[in-house]
């Protein structure tokens, strides 16, 4: 890439802006450990000092972003650079990161961050029945990121520069329409489902945690998830969090009633696993390693998940393992009886349970709240009933209580306005990967029925993988699906399933 | 501390200076968990960019100690504080950290910690066999460590500058006679050592993991440990890694045929622990908060591997938790055979392995040879030969190969030269602190038998964990034991065990 003389000429900018992208990564890798230690391993009593320590490192890294000498480096680069490349790129995440830091001064920072420390702690005490306790850390909370928003000033409107942080290059004037057709579609196919409550078909039977966590480890070996550079550990919610290259981490969680459960997690998780294992190893320690947008993530996640998962031929690619490491507690249980148990999900107060075919409501409830709180058209005092009549309007179930109305989610306390939509978004863009996939490869269900799993896999890392966030997410999905953003895909799937479970 | 109006003049230097080591402690605590993690936890395959970020964090509080802006504030704080309060050892302990990282060029630093990654990467490739493969890199991390001395400049010879590093105040001129009179008297008591290759008195029996880590659980509580803020987990070499209050951790590992070294291990790390959880609340984030040096460290865990334990009242109050846990396989076992198994051992080429008579032969050999290398009066292709001679003057113990000698220990390898005889000075303070004890709460023998694990407790908490870092390591000991630097408490200590085992 470089022009003989020109390596001169840059009098060293180039080694510096390598080595300034690599603390950045370092630090937001420590990050990430010290988050995935909280979650997995670290005493209650540690919680006070740790958010410190987390909120240092973040602090360390808006001065890094801020330091003066990078601007010049940055200015003799771009003069220098194909703009066509990689290092363009970088540059480019380079200028929007620092745009962010600038924008955002540091007071606030360490205030959204304390605010946020002290809002999760209340919502970690109330969450089971008390909304009034928890509302004014969230309405400190709402009106912080609403400055913050307005600090960085992105987009048409406040909300834009939250989703920003999440999924750069979407806006609220695109995600209203979008989320208004999809719902309308949604809750008609809702109203179809099966509203009897779920059995507990593997109930009575022994499903112990040591048996389960190997056949996380079996189900995540299945799909290709390479377990010597990589760890599975337990947390209550499960997530998936790397700290650099050669180590990727994701956690499950079991029920002792149901071994189902941890099967789908584990496929769920293992894909935003395998996306990190196939993160480019020439991108490391820039600005271009990992994913473009949390939406890019969870498109893995989901299509592991819901579109190879989910269905008859994957609990048959399955059934082996379960019955050679559950042995007797299997006996009378067929691939049926694992696919039904988990194929369509009677409509619920709770997004965590909810179905394919609901999800996405849950999704779109959230996202008219948040951004009627955002936009000040809507009190924090007033959200307890404004939920209950959305989740009326979208889902048709009442939500009795706190604690199946907005209290079932960590993410507002934790400061994450503007994330939900990316979940949609990862449903709608796995869809679209499902589909191509078929394309190439032919119908999902043989592709498992021949054990390709190894196939799935080579194309997301051919499409997906294997670019990092060289490209933005909305062109790298469409270049890898050959699609527009478009939720088509996805109805056609949920109509599907829908049809499949009725 | 503050007097009125003082505030005002010192125009923030306060709240900048206690934010400029709250950044210090919290990278440090970063630091920590990183490491931690790495032996805990880590995949193989994560150790080289694990080993560049943490390179960065060291980098970054290199960085943060160099801020120009905090001189002025350490200059208006001088003045301004009592010179015999806390603060002013805070700026004291400040000084030399920057005086530190003032001398040794950033560059130095990389390249050492780059030379450090190589040389442990090729020893744990090496160290079963090969010492000729392992010496270009040692030798290159000697020339380089030998820099550094020279760079830091402190004391009489570059190997004080080293030594400083781990246990301030020391001199090489004080140590050498030290030593030299210590391995005379220590030669003839292991000479009487009975050499008879010890027994394997609880092989062929049943000492699961999993009942090994609920003892280590029930050793620790016992000793007063705080299980609620602490984790035990598992490593290869047993250690103590705590990233910040609330949350202190130590390893231990398991033996299957024989279930009292889990039982000492976790002893000697809960002595650790146990100074951890003691530090004082009101020092948090301060360079006052842990331990002034790792030989007041190695006070804590060799005060209740070797004085509280090792001795036949020790095992008779464990002996009911083995029994309750392990049941049937204790059938037979009395606490005198728990006891005579761990009470005195074989001389052998082993450090780890080593009895209290002769460990500090060990250490003595380590000192008198790393001395050596410093010195350059030793090129490291004569490392072997010269090791073996010592072994065989100070122990009378033949080593076979490199493994049985220089390759033993992974500490030259991984940089710490001028460590080693830290772990000989907290024998030393843990033998004086026992003493003292027996003077407050008679023969210690008897406390045990009256359950007095918590009077031991309270005794360290008062006279050492309590100060933090707020003394040097020699005038804490001395106010702690009312004793002046001295071996005599140890050597009359390791008199009687040597004569308990005759």
């Amino acid at each position: 890439m470089t022009i003989l003389g020109q390596t001169e000429r840059l009098g060293g900018a180039r080694e510096r802006f390598y080595e300034w992208m690599g603390v950045l990564n370092d630090l937001k890798g420590s990050i990430r450990l010290l988050d995935w230690d909280r979650e997995t391993a670290m005493p209650a009593s540690g919680a006070e000092a740790r958010a410190r320590v987390v909120a240092t490192l973040h602090a360390l890294r808006h001065r890094e972003l801020l330091r003066p000498e990078i601007r010049d480096d940055l200015a003799a680069l771009a003069e220098a650079t194909d703009p066509d490349g990689p290092e363009a790129a970088m540059l480019r995440l380079a200028a929007r990161e620092i745009r962010r830091a600038e924008r955002v001064p540091e007071a606030l920072v360490r205030e959204t961050s304390t605010a946020t420390s002290h809002a999760v702690s209340v919502w970690l005490e109330a969450r089971h029945d008390d909304f009034d306790a928890f509302a004014p850390a969230l309405e400190r909370l709402i009106a912080l990121t609403r400055e913050m928003a307005e600090a960085m000033d992105l987009g048409e409107e406040p909300y834009d520069a939250l989703l920003d942080r999440f999924e750069p290059g979407v806006l609220t004037s695109e995600l209203e329409p979008f989320f208004a057709a999809l719902t309308t579609r949604l809750s008609d196919l809702a109203a179809g489902v099966d509203r009897a409550p779920p059995g507990r078909p593997f109930a009575g039977r022994s499903w112990p945690a040591a048996t389960q966590m190997a056949v996380a480890r079996d189900v995540a070996a299945l799909v290709g998830f390479d377990l010597d550079s990589g760890i599975i550990a337990l947390s209550a919610h499960p997530f998936t969090g790397s700290p650099h290259r050669g180590d990727v981490r994701f956690t499950t969680r079991f029920l002792d009633d149901d071994p189902t459960s941890n099967v789908l997690v584990t496929l769920h998780e293992a894909g935003h696993g395998l996306y990190s294992q196939g993160h480019p190893a020439e991108y490391e320690r820039t600005l271009l390693h990992w994913s473009p947008s949390l939406g890019a993530e969870e498109s893995q996640s989901r299509f592991w998940e819901n579109h190879l998962g989910r269905r008859l031929a994957f609990w048959r690619a399955v059934d082996p393992i379960l019955r050679s490491r559950f042995g007797a507690s299997m006996g009378g249980i067929a691939p049926e009886d694992l696919h039904r148990a988990t194929a369509v999900v009677p409509p619920s107060w709770s997004r965590m349970e909810a179905g394919q075919v609901t999800y996405d409501l849950h999704i779109a409830l959230r996202f008219r709240l948040e951004l009627a709180l955002v936009r000040g058209a809507l009190a924090v005092r007033d959200l307890p009933e404004a939920w209950s009549a959305e989740m009326e309007e979208l889902l048709g179930v009442r939500a009795e209580g706190a604690e199946q109305g907005p209290m079932q989610d960590i993410h507002w306390a934790a400061g994450l306005i503007g994330y939900f939509p990316t979940y949609t978004l990862g449903n709608l863009y796995a869809a679209q990967l499902a589909e191509a996939l078929e394309e190439e490869a032919g119908p999902i269900d043989g592709l498992i029925a021949r054990g390709g799993f190894d196939e799935a896999l080579a194309f997301m890392r051919e499409r997906v993988h294997r670019h990092g966030s060289m490209l933005p997410t909305r062109e790298l999905m469409r270049r890898a699906t050959g699609r527009p953003f478009s939720a088509d895909a996805l109805l056609a799937h949920l109509e599907r399933v829908a049809a499949d479970g009725a």
